[in-house]
């Protein structure tokens, strides 16, 4: 049941290798297909392709493709290659001839193109909202715990006091940052694209303004060479953002799995977050956080799997394409249950009273003292040699306690402030 | 030479290990360590650390030094690390204890952190400046050859009528695309990072704001342990944004090559743009677009060397960081130096009269003649197998010479509105 | 159903996100694990922690259940988290107490390595077997189509006189280069790793050269620290070697695709490898090859993804290794995939009688043109000037016809010599 | 004084961009040119295209370019683009129209071809050498710290007990599979491409089994297309080969940065490797590991880049394959200096005694006392929840002290056997 299919029988092996699992994946496809397809269909009627009785009946058997689609009975069966032969199949099913020319002025990388950037632009303002989710908790954490002192470490080295305030809204700004990102792919993905066709346009007078307004696109991707190119760009793009947000996710879950080490212990979390071991009965391991970050990091690989796909290929649609859609979707899906597993996760983290008095963290407040006889007149670079002689000789005194003023130090969080700058993005 | 030293004799092999080629690097950062430097001084001399000849004295010197590089006689020399070294030397040289004082609550790392940044500011304005530039050249080649008319391909296969018009523009359109990532990118990199010190902030009280101020960042990066962290996301940051418009400029690059090829054979270049061959006396090689495709693939696998440094690494400084100041700071030279061979060679381009009558270009029109049957009454469906049908028996007459109008195709290109589009960004 | 549960009850999202899709991968490594569970069993057996009775009981089961995967109705059910428990679980359902011995002196890490590396051995032993498969092929067309010319191109231009002899066998004898590293990477996996436990062996007396005897593995992997570390390195080692091969088809993949297109026309193949489009009805797209290389582009990605994932972390087990476990088993999967189809449908490739005297082709000779006047005593670069100077003034007369003697030059494809290279491997 | 150019002035510009950084890397590769041109001269003698004389003065005149070479004074002036160029021009400057002849039958893309794969192939045997070195030198730390007990880790969790033997050894025997891999590379780069022209051959009655005989290859690459398209695939091979040893020092360089933490505090090294903070005096940080770290982990990102560059290029040289030669040398000189660092760094180290009595490691022995229980008669699972029950009532008294005595652990660390596998490579 391929509708470009020209009467010659393919074997099955080859169907298989070339169908792939576009049908698993369209499932996410489905809605937005639903949508453009409507829109497509209206315009056709504004520009007198269709009747006004045609359209209608259009619109109301893809209304009930898109209720079957909410209530679970919306199946792409073996027969079709994938979800756009699948809802043509339906409407010439139900409506004949008037199905048959839901296709007019457009081709299926059309429906695909505009299918997966109304995918893309939904998903990534889902990814936002639950990104800035995150922020918040994050945000109140360093607030609750923001008295509550760690070391930091520079070189994997006990370096200069920090604290939990300090580490949770880290994470929170930085967050930020990869919101930014976010907002730009939006505008890369929120074009509309159809009317490309095969990539070059058509003959007939379609309307795309109204498509792009029917759509709620902000814009309209006008050249249509440029509108098909689009497709890699868009997801080289969101794979690309999507990576960015990994990323601090994924150093996050490694300073967690490093300080609930026994040699850290810093914090633990209760045991429905750990996992045991097949042998050894005392083990609570960190498996969650550990999948957060493994998982984090291979959606960072997958922007690099789309270059090596499409790279070198001269313009104009290649079935290459075709492959970059399982992970793209894989990317939108995997991140978004991984930024809800985290909200839920981090909101039940136990923070520990570290001991900074302990002989190892001893050193913390070697910066703290320099500092004290600066601000008593000597030079940085003398003050510095004074207590390194001391910290050599033995005779070195902690000056644990001091407080750190400035804007954006562990006593004066700045966390207002860090609220503020997530709320203009 | 080293300020940390602490007269313990390094090995020499080691030392060039550890320094790598940093001294090389650093040209590029020494004019925004000299303005960073100034800042920091102008604010020590606002909360009382400095007094106000000692910011004078330094401001001269600092004159000096940028004076010295503006002149190319300013050199980071043997016994230096780097370029933060060298400064900090010749104003101790110059002013002696005041010199010292200079590095009063900032440490390199914090040097290092403000420098890039403003380094990738400065750098990312002038990428997206030359690309707006690209983009009007190809608009108006665009314009220039936008009767002329190409093959339009899918699949490498002769698909569909295009034109030059349609090809330039394309590229035009979605280099718009790659502009609202470097916007993005530069937000990022426009928030001041100073007062970070070694990562965890310092018992002093500076005055972050009058730094930023000082520096025109947009923003402040608040909390102290996200600066120090910015390290590795700016640099990921900013050559992903590069590797956004170097896998469009790649994609154009290999149309080139391609349309050059004697199989084609679509456009020339001028001799002074091709390359011989030491065996081969007829060859003119485009080995310049070649170059601009190999090198934008590079720049493209860039992104993933910054996160294989960084990765699972926990927070904190490490020394693995020095390690992607080199690649970024390539990426950022190299794409300007490509968007200027780019706009420099693009203009040169000939294009040809294209023979769209030719056997092997038959074909291209079977959509315009399905199209006129549809908007004669038949659904496409009916109209694609008719038309199919006179393929197949070699009946088919090409119905070249149809106008397509609607918004973005060959025969209403939309320039106009492309260009707005991008005087929006 | 969770072996190591400590009786808390763990929220159901969490349960999957960590379970992921081990289910469905396991299905490929069961056969592996009933394998190694019978070594381990017999071992234990000779050690004496079994008796010889309960060995045979659990042989017996152990053959069952192979039964069962060998008739299609062996399945991993929802309350198992893997392929391992399951088998444990009906060894215990069947035997008791006996079946709760055998995961005596092993882990279920133990378990996952000793079974991939299994998986490995035998899949890399297929993969080659499939690759000298298609050089078989390969060389059989070379020799079939030996006497048919082709243009050579460099920089996509026309060059020197190549022919279908030599590029057929010259993918032939890259595939060769492919097979070395393909010998290597079954060295690195035929090294048996039980034993190891969770990664620091154990108090129990085992046998290990027992086990590895019994497996048939070539080597043992001593140390167990790093037999635990072999995971990953079997993963990067294995994808890295069959990225080889798919680079290989990827390249052969593109000039089929090239030669296909109607601007150069070299090849053909029958309609059943081509595919048509939704709008054009004249396409037969090369379909088939374009997946091929689009799929050997992304099995090129996956060994960066394992150095992502794995990169940076400490030695010792840590639950991101669960993750490479699906790329790498894709890989394998899909590079055999692709060998069948490639060898399916490359046998079915029609040869063209390439015209090269037309205009296009007219300095093809100009290398053999030289080469005549340098045998006739000039020196190579006076003779380059003159024939150059021939091209320039438009006197240039084609030195068609001339034979290349040389080995493996295109009148001499030494594909015996080739085919005994292959042999050796 | 470009050998093909055609009279016609080049932009400076355009010249620099495409001339690259070709003579700074050549100086690697002049050596093997020399080599590689006395080869072919005598060959061309043999065939009688070169007079006795003409080959004896070639000789005479390489001989003293090699001196020049040992002696430091070879340089590649800017009026050169590459070493190939200046050779030939000093051949014809000392020996006129028998220095022009020199080129005959051969193509620059040949001399880069041989010339890259000499160097591959005896930088391949260096880095195999420095290897062996390194497992060398493990293994005798190993054997010397045998006794030395550490606690082993899963999931960064205290899990069982290790030892600085094992841990040392394992690196080692890892350190094997990489010789595997290189000595698979070694047989790739190890094949003659000469004779292969600009990829096609040539008309020359040339004899390519006398010149592979007279370079010391092991084999010959018959096919001279699959001889060009070595190019490509010898870079990638030897990257990815050298990825994989990289990948093997970056995790041991891990492991070294986290015991140095002073909260492992496992190792320490003398001052000399280590390097202070510029504002923290107390500061010895592991600069050298965290660099080779760094290091390694930029040179697994190499491969990656090989293949965006080559990827999807149709068969036939390409101006972007001169991009990947910049890096692939860069990939050997590095490797070669982490090694020496490696070599010379590791034999430094102090080993610390670990108090495996202290508190946190209390667990460590969990499943010694588990396995007591066995060896007593009960099933593992039934110990395992007795011990389990004992560590969560808080009963549980470590069982510490318990050998292990089966090969390749603690206790017995086959530290023969493993040095008997790296002699079989």
């Amino acid at each position: 049941m391929k509708l470009w299919d020209k009467g010659i029988s393919i074997d099955k092996k080859i169907e298989k290798f070339t169908v792939g699992n576009d049908r698993e994946l369209d499932v996410f496809l489905a809605e937005y297909d639903l949508t453009a397809s409507l829109a497509h269909a209206k315009m056709l009627g504004k520009i007198g392709i269709l009747e006004a009785e045609e359209v209608t009946a259009i619109e109301a058997e893809l209304k009930k493709l898109r209720q079957q689609l909410e209530n679970g009975n919306f199946n792409i069966e073996e027969e079709f290659e994938d979800v756009h032969s699948k809802i043509e199949f339906e409407l010439t099913k139900a409506l004949g001839d008037t199905g048959k020319k839901i296709h007019t002025a457009r081709s299926r990388n059309d429906q695909v193109l505009v299918a997966m950037q109304l995918y893309f632009k939904d998903n990534l303002q889902q990814i936002s909202a639950k990104t800035k989710e995150l922020i918040d908790v994050l945000l109140g954490l360093a607030q609750e715990h923001q008295e509550k002192l760690l070391p930091g470490y520079t070189h994997l080295q006990v370096a200069m006091p920090s604290s939990f305030g300090l580490w949770f809204s880290a994470y929170a700004e930085l967050l930020i940052d990869d919101l930014y990102l976010m907002e730009a792919g939006l505008k890369v993905v929120d074009q509309n694209p159809l009317g490309s066709a095969a990539g070059y346009g058509s003959s007939f007078p379609i309307d795309r303004d109204y498509t792009t307004r029917e759509l709620g696109f902000s814009a309209l991707k006008y050249n249509v060479v440029a509108a098909q190119m689009s497709r890699g760009k868009c997801e080289r793009t969101v794979t690309s953002n999507i990576s960015s947000v990994a990323n601090t996710l994924s150093r996050f879950a490694m300073d967690i799995c490093l300080y609930m080490s026994q040699n850290f212990d810093f914090i633990t979390f209760p045991d429905e977050l750990t996992t045991g071991s097949s042998i050894m009965p005392h083990k609570k391991n960190p498996d969650v956080f550990e999948l957060i970050r493994g998982k984090c990091n291979k959606l960072q690989s997958i922007a690099n799997e789309m270059i090596l796909i499409t790279n070198n290929l001269p313009s104009g649609y290649h079935r290459d394409f075709q492959l970059i859609k399982e992970n793209s979707i894989y990317s939108v899906e995997n991140i978004k249950e991984i930024l809800d597993i985290f909200i839920h996760s981090i909101s039940l983290i136990n923070v520990k009273d570290v001991n900074l008095d302990d002989e190892k963290y001893k050193y913390l407040f070697t910066v703290d003292s320099i500092n004290d006889l600066v601000m008593q007149g000597q030079s940085f670079r003398e003050a510095y040699k004074e207590i390194g002689g001391q910290v050599q000789n033995g005779s070195y005194q902690p000056a644990a306690g001091k407080k750190h003023t400035h804007l954006g130090s562990k006593d004066n969080l700045a966390l207002d402030e860090i609220r503020k700058k997530k709320e203009k993005v």
